[in-house]
């Protein structure tokens, strides 16, 4: 049976909108089979119709007019990835007020008019989803809207800047000054052109204020947010960080105190042993403190073409399943796919072996020679007494990769030797 | 407007059952308020009537017989929170043969005879939820069903048994054996009367084969999930590891490899740089890899009472707002609560204070009688030439917890000190 279709117009096409056709096209039939209705992607309207684009789209698909996306009858749902406040907030109240569900991943438009887009969602009875706005493939919006509904939540620290994240990584890891860490972020490309809203705090104090929607239920204006940024950290101050046992990060706080929600964001010292501190590079994370769930950390990629779009992707799904379209048995189904499950005799990995052995002349070579002749490889061995005053010893190995039945059967033939004097330990390593 | 009422029928009153209990009494006005919807508790099944229990619930409310709850005309949703294989699956069974919608917590029941109940409940047409099933109040299962329903998911790598990782951590930390270790943690209450379950890797094994039916979209028998458990480790092993900068964790593995999937739940050498090295005692943590996503991890709370309920409660709403009962704008609202938000100069926290200064006598008791004029106590001062051959300077300070505005006006006032170079850095702490 042929799923049902349901019409996707998009609102611009630069990095993420690549990613969010690409998906569309690759997992369109597995999205279909999981939902029983299927996204086909309409039109899509970009600023430079003769730009050379990634993804080829046919040419009749291609717009510069992003009202005309929003104003054909065959798109139900109209994917705004264009950014900015404006033309993108106008667009997005056109589609609302057109009867199209919106899914957009701009933090900029939700935090500032956010109030007034669902506002008008509310009146038309359309859906309005932004899980990728914060956090990129993280699913923390859904996380506290969702998953933590039973809970009073106490507390929310994220880091969900990637650039000063990077940034101050780098002066921690490497001894750089603020201007060396921003240059190197620049040339990775892992700083904007124009980096100024994430240097200075402005793009984490955006998904703060979403943050503290999702996890109070309460509208945030930008100006309740209190807002530093990065660019006076100096070398002195993460040494001294380090010395009493502290990292510096660019943390977005929101803290229940006595009934009323702290909104700030700044660097801070965190202890060294708080989950947040190990987040390096360009990783995105959030620790949530409620007071059922006690406290919980999410961790992930904030930023990038296809963590974004899968975000946005799933919005989508969202839309679809709660769409008037969707029947009540257009579930996702759990058994979905075909795949089988590989015996466990065909796995292969790297392994730890411990053989308790009778220390005597030639022990290693007895086994290694076992080894061996299963084509197992040995990458390091270590022979010790287990007391001075008697001859039980262990030796131990660290193999290359290998198939699990050569390593049982090489194991079987082992503990069957004379110096054994129990049978051999393993483990297997994962990298 | 009086919300429209859910009736919910509960099996079993545990640990996890009481939690759920003591939930909906506390949450269920911002339920009501933020679904629509209201749960309302219409019976309880336990095995013992006479029981004490520290939630009270009126007589009436209570039946030794789980076949009244489901048979009630008025109980929309069964919760069954009983545990166990039989007679918990029998009673899920005719739950849904009653047209109830079900959610569970019970991960031996979904893995073992998933199959059988999914295909019955499309049959009839209702939902079941098990987000409780795995990782307790770790949303994973939403994660990988509907978060990162864009992506082929690569891999998972979880931590899913606290009991394990406890005697795990006790061995690493504090150099126990597995017996101590094993002792200890049932001192502390970690370990169930007979841990068997945990310590052989099924209670690990039961959650991988749901995490993988929700990752790959296909049915497990639990005879392909390939188990070890961990009471083979010695304190020899994890020496070993840590010099080879390895940890030793249960794992529970589903890993792609060439178009099938590896099932194995086996105690395993892990890179000490792994995110999931560092979790720590009865934590859990899933790792996940994705094509889209690329690699993130999800930390938590895997058991005990709140956090589970917490997750049973989530699923409870998601059967609410999917059920037919809930009307297209039931959607979750996002504005649903009255908090304020906190000025500034009302926070308070701990503070690094670091000025530059000119060194000459004195200094430092200049600056510590404008913060101690103020109110802000120190706890540790540090002084630092810049250069041995100028009397530039730095002296730095960590503070008690002082209020935002008390120490603004201080280092307004220091700054103006003409032993100043430049103007006052200051971080805030959180613990």
């Amino acid at each position: 049976m042929a799923a049902k279709e349901i019409g996707i117009g998009l609102i611009g096409m630069g990095t993420v909108g690549t990613g969010v056709v690409k998906i569309l096209r690759e997992r369109g039939d597995t999205i279909a089979a999981r939902t029983g209705l299927r996204p086909v992607l309409r039109q899509v309207a970009v600023r430079n119709l003769g730009q050379m684009r990634e993804v080829a789209l046919p040419p009749e698909m291609m717009t510069a007019d992003p009202q005309a996306v929003i104003a054909r009858p065959d798109v139900d749902i109209v994917v705004e990835l264009m950014g900015g406040y404006e033309p993108a907030r106008t667009l997005v109240l056109k589609a609302i007020e057109s009867g199209k569900h919106v899914v957009t991943a701009n933090k900029a438009i939700i935090a500032l008019y956010g109030q007034e887009i669902f506002a008008a969602a509310r009146e038309k009875g359309v859906l309005v989803y932004f899980e990728a706005s914060v956090g990129g493939a993280i699913p923390i919006l859904a996380a506290l809207r969702e998953s933590f509904v039973a809970n009073e939540i106490r507390a929310i620290f994220g880091i969900v800047n990637g650039t000063t994240n990077y940034i101050l990584t780098r002066m921690t890891e490497d001894g750089m000054d603020f201007g060396e860490a921003l240059a190197e972020a620049v040339r990775g490309g892992y700083a904007e052109a124009d980096p100024t809203l994430d240097l200075e705090g402005i793009d984490a104090a955006h998904k703060l204020a979403i943050l503290a929607s999702c996890a109070f239920g309460i509208p945030v204006d930008m100006e309740d947010v209190y807002v530093e940024g990065i660019s006076e950290v100096c070398p002195q101050d993460i040494s001294y960080a380090r010395e009493f046992g502290y990292v510096i990060k660019l943390l977005a706080i929101a803290k229940e105190a006595g009934g009323s929600i702290e909104l700030r964001v700044h660097p801070t010292m965190l202890s060294r042993h708080h989950p947040l501190a190990s987040v390096r590079e360009t990783y995105n994370a959030i620790y949530v403190e409620g007071d059922a769930i006690g406290k919980a950390m999410f961790l992930g990629r904030g930023a990038g073409r296809m963590p974004t779009a899968s975000a946005v992707v799933s919005d989508i799904v969202e839309a679809i399943l709660r769409s008037r379209e969707a029947d009540f048995q257009a579930e996702r189904s759990l058994y979905w796919n075909r795949k089988t499950i590989q015996p466990m005799s065909e796995v292969a990995c790297k392994f730890y072996l411990r053989f308790p052995i009778v220390d005597q002349p030639g022990v290693i070579g007895k086994i290694a020679t076992v080894l061996g002749s299963h084509g197992i490889s040995i990458t390091s061995v270590r022979a010790s007494l287990v007391e001075m005053t008697t001859n039980a010893g262990h030796v131990e190995m660290l193999t290359h990769r290998a198939g699990e039945a050569a390593v049982q059967q090489a194991l079987q033939e082992i503990n069957a030797l004379p110096v054994m004097r129990d049978k051999s330990m393993y483990l297997r390593i994962e990298e």
